[in-house]
């Protein structure tokens, strides 16, 4: 959202942006929290709709409830339109089209009745619920989340390669060792069940029946338990830590990772 | 209970005050072990008097220690409401509210005759027992844990919206693929399967059947193992955080990093 | 072991004593060694011995193996109580009970034929291994995490009781909501899922099958899940501990918690 | 990799090895995204080679893409003995020897026909995944990682000692009270089960049956659901370690704290 290249715009559509995308009114914080309340209910409706016993008996309260809502996002996404430099920018940015898909399945299912799938596509709705981050301090507690998690995202996905690997050797093991007998019916079932083991999930619907499948899978089981501290370390460490460096680059030999406090360069002495 | 305005009162009502609220005498601390047993054991009826096979041979016994412990817990309310200044102010704090919960559903049974489920409020007195922190250094540890615990609130908010979201993507998506044929009958169920999942809870009274179903399961499970770092990312850099230096500088030797207590700067002596 | 008051004996029993009880020497390192691979494999006597298909078959050879095990014990105990100082306080020590009792369950059996549940207390040779961890460097890293355990123990007692609060009150809620239908018999029974919900075990041995049950055990599961942070937090923050604290008193007013470059008491300043 | 002894070769054995071992140039990394995707898809292959319904109706083409890769990955191996100067080094290292696994079972089946599990060692194929980790950033990354784990190995391995030992005690104790009524019929399977609750994997394929038994369960589960910190505090303190700093003090200003890469002093810029 910072890096928006839309310049604000005068007179009603100013006062228009003021109030539904910026928070720091009064009136765009009621509408805020109107949005965030028609979000919650009209994710409710989906839910219940999909329930067979509700559907059945309250049919028509659910159907009003999902024209009433999809009508007031549809207003909404209108005035957003209207209201931003660029429509065009904001239609294509993550947040427009989640908008969007948050009123056209009810809105297609005038012209092809019976869409039971893209019905559930109004579920992206709960996304929208992220706008009201930006609200209050949020914002930067987010922002300091994601920080950590992309600067920690190489040393995550190590981790990941390696847990696949075992993953595809145990779950081979496992297949070899314990057979169709006991629901290892092929390498790919097998890692998923190598999966459920190792994240210490445990559904149950598989589980080794043999001695030594036994013991492989406790190993298995033990292992998980304890690398659980690799991906843990990685994010605390980098939500922890401690010294930051300044993005300031040398001006003489344009080299980074100066600390804050430096004053001078300290690969080749010239003063920042 | 730091910013509790009540003022100590004088006489035997002082001295009551001492022995019931304070922790710090002879007293005070036999009275609080006491509390403590009581709890306990009048918790462990309770938990005896819904097991089917226990109330049926015992029910004379549990009958009468119920009454014994609603008694002394009776006399007890009555001794706080006596000896502090705000008798009000006390009933409508927290542990007020919980120590009369504690007794009502016994006495409610005279009036109610075969209040079954009010019985269960009884086992509020289980939080009594925090009561007993304040014995020793607890205090401090559980201020310690509980102000880590305020300091992340807003990052735990927005981890807990992300996997909100994530339960409703997925479990929608999980209601799409696998369909009622596998249990996934509804929304909201595939929602409460999801969350078995993302959990590592997994109990394996929904699991996936189809092969796709066990790919994305298998996803959702990797996800569920990889972001519990993220919580714990938050609270542990909460409870890191380095004990606070004062940023006061020594007026003789100009040197920094002094504790927030100290009253002489540790390296020359001199008195901050 | 570090506040051993027993003072070096001399000749053999010094030898003896430097083979059986240290590691510092080749001799002593062999020993441990040895005993080391005795006690695995009496371990795994003990194990297949419980195994009926296993001890129909070699009955005879695990008989004799057991023996041959406890007849070698027994001639270490004997030389353990020759070659210490303090006889007595050995024979009392933590150790010297396990020790004893490696060997005593199947002496019994001479006199008292078919003491099943007594041969599992032989079992408690595994502990014996831990004699082996005063081999290399292992005494350090296991007194390192023993001291951040027991620096975090308050905190942890202060968690585990508000874990069991939850429990006991969650258990309650779900024995009223769900009632015996579902599993949920007794409020211990209840108590029991509460735990294995929380901890994300998930057996599914009970399961929630009302709608509000499943929502409310969701809500456990999420708590169990986020809340796994506060243990990790304390003990890594334990672990972590950035800044030791000097344990010099100072000598003018006998406080202490000083900085290790802390030359002068921050809070008198005089020298220390 | 880094102590690899072979000094590069010249002419087209060169052009070759850098083409193949290093990702430097355009060919280099273009060669490595290309061995990369043909790892995926022969894994792939051998995946679905194991599902019944799959291999029954693309036995013919599963075939053919078998052969295809097992020739180009023969090629492969033998352009990288090639371009080698120690070929001998290079076939005894551990990637020679993941890189003749990944080919010999499918040679084999041409001399002993029906070789069912020797193919399964094909998915050993999986790990030449990690020589594309030399690709970009990811080497330091996964250094610190490995680092990091190999500098608390001593503390986890007292850790999985511990664990192992409350395994069989536990697992002992509940063989003695739940007994074979409910599935606890050896001490091997209680272990198994003491694990499986342990690392809070929870199955349920075994789960206590009598109060007592479900009692000790909810006292291990919360043992584990504590003692995950251990791990999980060792692994983190040791990637929190902080970014270590130079000894050095700038012989101008005297001032510490530079960073170990660092030439000129960061305060005055002379050089160090």
């Amino acid at each position: 959202m910072t890096q928006n290249p839309v310049k604000p715009v005068h007179g009603w559509r100013r006062t228009l942006h003021e109030i539904i995308f910026e928070a720091d009114t009064p009136a765009g914080r009621l509408f805020d929290i109107i949005l965030i309340i028609a979000i919650l209910f009209s994710v409710l409706v989906v839910l219940l709709d999909s329930v067979t016993t509700v559907r059945m008996r309250y049919a028509g309260l659910l159907f009003t409830l999902e024209w009433l809502f999809t009508l007031l996002f549809t207003v909404e996404y209108i005035l957003r339109l209207l209201c931003v430099l660029r429509p065009a920018a904001y239609a294509r940015s993550f947040f427009g089209v989640v908008d969007l898909l948050a009123i056209l399945p009810t809105w297609a299912t005038l012209l092809l009745p019976g869409t039971h799938y893209l019905a559930v596509v109004r579920l992206l709705r709960v996304l929208r619920i992220f706008r009201v981050l930006k609200l209050a301090q949020y914002v930067s507690e987010a922002r300091h989340l994601i920080r950590a998690l992309r600067d920690s995202r190489r040393k995550i996905l190590v981790f990941l390669l390696a847990v696949l690997s075992l993953v595809t050797i145990f779950g081979t093991l496992m297949y070899v060792i314990e057979g169709e007998k006991y629901g290892f019916t092929s390498i790919p079932r097998s890692m998923y069940w190598a999966v459920v083991t190792l994240t210490t999930v445990g559904y149950g619907d598989i589980s080794p029946g043999t001695p030594l499948g036994q013991g492989i899978a406790s190993f298995i089981m033990l292992l998980g338990y304890g690398i659980i501290a690799v991906p843990t370390g990685i994010v605390t460490s980098a939500l922890v830590r401690p010294r930051p460096v300044s993005t300031q680059a040398c001006p003489a030999c344009g080299r980074d990772g100066h600390d804050v406090d430096a004053v001078h360069c300290k690969y080749c002495g010239t003063a920042l």
